[in-house]
């Protein structure tokens, strides 16, 4: 924390907590580059029994001084240090160098996380995560919609299927939530308009660079809107978010070396039918009703760019509650960059004896969903809405190849330490 | 959603999507209340073909019609409806009448949650819960922290104990997080000040009317800050938020029928110490060192009034990271209101030699957190921080006086569902 008595102006008085990032010693001066609340500060050490205090990268320091406005430094202002004393000494030789041109391995990284995230290139990723979140509410609060939070403890599987994380809840079995699904679709019947940021669990036995076990997903559910509508929101919400990151972010943008993303007017909307049509012109021959695979992505995505909807799958390819928009398809869409998936959302049921057909269309019982069931029968609102991987996102914005760098601590089959 | 042409003007063309919350008959005239995204409207219908439609409470509508403002109606205006379509019809009588005087059980009505949350009052309490999330984030983006998301899938215990839900990660043993602890207070060495709101979990066999077994908690950790600067810090966010809601919310706190909460000037500051002596004096005898119970924190908290702090407790009553203040006590809070505790926090050990020491204190093995002590030999910060109740502060604010009542679907030992 930098306490700077009259401001940053030449002459003045600055005191300063931070963690040291660099030291440059010379004959007659020792510079430093200390990190205070994750901007960067240049020290100026000429007194020599200071110089000798043997102030190392990594150790947290006070220092007192005078503010020097130069051009030299970073942000404009080095501090000329009368006073200095280190608060926390490091007591091993670290396992890697945080200014390193060359990176350890991830794995090690990972291991030494906290420590992996002073380098500069974290503390700016991070910085930018957290301003992203808040322009996601932004946008939420805008619209009026109402920030709600779901159980992540629950007692039937949202989306059936086998990747759920068991737990044992007193005496009962339980699972961790893969999603908020059924109650932001419950909760559009008093409040209408929906969102939530949380962690959502899958115990899928991924092991790519996109997947992980415990991710960040944002959810959005709204009544009265229709599929094309609710694309609508999507898209508009994630222009607004790149455009207040670009409008007020770009230092941090540069900081990251993120490639500068493309926005056009309109994402494109293909449907489902004409990117198969696609794949068999282009890539290889693929049965409508077949599901794409990651080369097929590939290849479409490479071919559209950045952006675009696949919208009206099959309903055979998606969960109970999506709504069918006649006996082969459905109303449904993914937002794809390029070959990455963000965004799966659509219409759902709001009929409760459609709402069983659809379970039982699937294989669930019924039965088992009993207490979401209920509250269908007392005037459900159609509603739809979105669940939008906010990992992925960051993945996007960074240009970073691995989810994991984007995650502070990262869950995958092999991880779950530290 | 209402789509009003020229705005809320008299004569102005207006479209509503909403559900019914009251419908009253009269000879000549049908008047509906409609909830339109949290907000009611007033619907009248004259014409005699649209009457006989037969519009229930509950039901989804879609309306439209001609603007006249009134003085008689929610919000200044009505609506003198033209057309009207019954978008989702209740398909079975509601087990409880959501405008209904007498409250059905607790019970009943979390059986029917999505129903329930229906009743005006719940949309004004969950509307107020998220316009206090906003608020929250608010005052620590203001102060320059950074919001982190840290994971609920741990592989040790942070508090030690036995209050961890268990579950298989894959082929591994896991716990669900009790708080971020540990994880708050590594980032601090990169990212200086951090918070996080999110979901905690405690398997403690509680049946009161302030526990759940999935909360949320606000955590917020930060360097270089002594146990009275992050009692300010604690301090000034709960006055920040309460005079935010004061001036922008005074509507929904009406609708609430909260009580209003005096904000001191200062919240006062007592030692464990002094506490034990009062009880002493007031209530019975207490020996120095135990811990004070439910019984004792009425009475004090009836004596004190509204918020105060607690500090300085007996080391021996702490968690393993707490700093020491000498052989007994310890930098630690806990800040209550009247018999509430709504956060503890304090200063935390930031030297490993002294961590080991401290989980030693409380029977832990330091090999279990191999991963946690690895980046305090890098020059960790001093640091503190808290971790603050959500959903106590919400009874605090709504004057509700069960924990159930302002979060959406609680779990605790008897209810996983809905």
């Amino acid at each position: 924390m930098l306490i700077a008595r009259n401001g940053i102006v030449d002459g003045a008085e600055a005191e300063v907590f931070g963690w040291v990032l660099s030291v440059r010693e010379q004959k007659t001066v020792v510079f430093l580059i200390v990190y205070e609340n994750r901007r960067q500060v240049q020290l100026v050490i000429k007194e020599r029994k200071l110089m000798s205090r043997g102030i190392k990268q990594n150790a947290s320091i006070w220092a007192r001084g005078t503010i020097r406005t130069t051009d030299r430094a970073p942000n404009g202002f080095e501090i000329h240090v009368s006073s200095i004393k280190v608060l926390s000494r490091p007591k091993k030789l670290p396992p890697f160098n945080i200014m390193a041109a060359e990176l350890p391995s991830l794995d090690l990284r990972l291991d030494y996380r906290a420590l992996d995230l002073r380098r500069p290139k974290n503390i700016a990723i991070f910085t930018l995560r957290s301003k992203i979140l808040q322009y996601f509410r932004e946008y939420f609060v805008s619209k009026d919609f109402v920030e709600v939070q779901t159980p992540k403890i629950i007692a039937t599987a949202s989306e059936g299927g086998a990747a759920l994380f068991p737990l044992m809840y007193y005496d009962k079995q339980a699972f961790l939530a893969q999603s908020p699904q059924l109650y932001k679709e419950e909760l559009t019947m008093a409040f209408e308009r929906v969102f939530e940021i949380g962690p959502i669990f899958r115990a899928e036995p991924s092991r790519t660079l996109k997947h992980l076990s415990e991710a960040i997903s944002l959810d959005a559910e709204m009544a009265y809107l229709n599929n094309d509508e609710i694309m609508d929101v999507l898209e508009d919400m994630v222009k607004y978010v790149i455009r207040r990151v670009y409008e007020r972010d770009r230092d941090l943008i540069e900081r990251i070396r993120a490639p500068v993303i493309d926005l056009p007017d309109r994402f494109p909307r293909y449907t489902y039918s004409e990117v198969v049509k696609w794949i068999n012109e282009n890539v290889e021959e693929l049965q409508e009703g077949e599901d794409l695979q990651a080369k097929h992505l590939e290849a479409f995505g490479g071919h559209v760019g950045g952006f675009y909807f696949i919208k009206e799958w099959p309903l055979k390819l998606k969960p109970f509650y999506i709504k069918p928009k006649d006996d082969f398809y459905s109303y449904s869409f993914d937002l794809m960059y390029r070959d990455t998936e963000l965004s799966s959302g659509g219409e759902r049921i709001h009929d409760p004896a459609m709402l069983r057909k659809g379970l039982k269309r699937v294989g669930l019982s019924p039965k088992g969903f009993k207490y979401h069931l209920l509250p269908y029968y007392y005037g459900m609102p159609p509603h739809g809405g979105f669940g939008f991987g906010v990992d992925r996102f960051m993945m996007v914005i960074t240009g970073v190849d691995n989810i994991r760098e984007v995650v502070l601590y990262p869950r995958d089959m092999r991880r779950l330490v530290p």
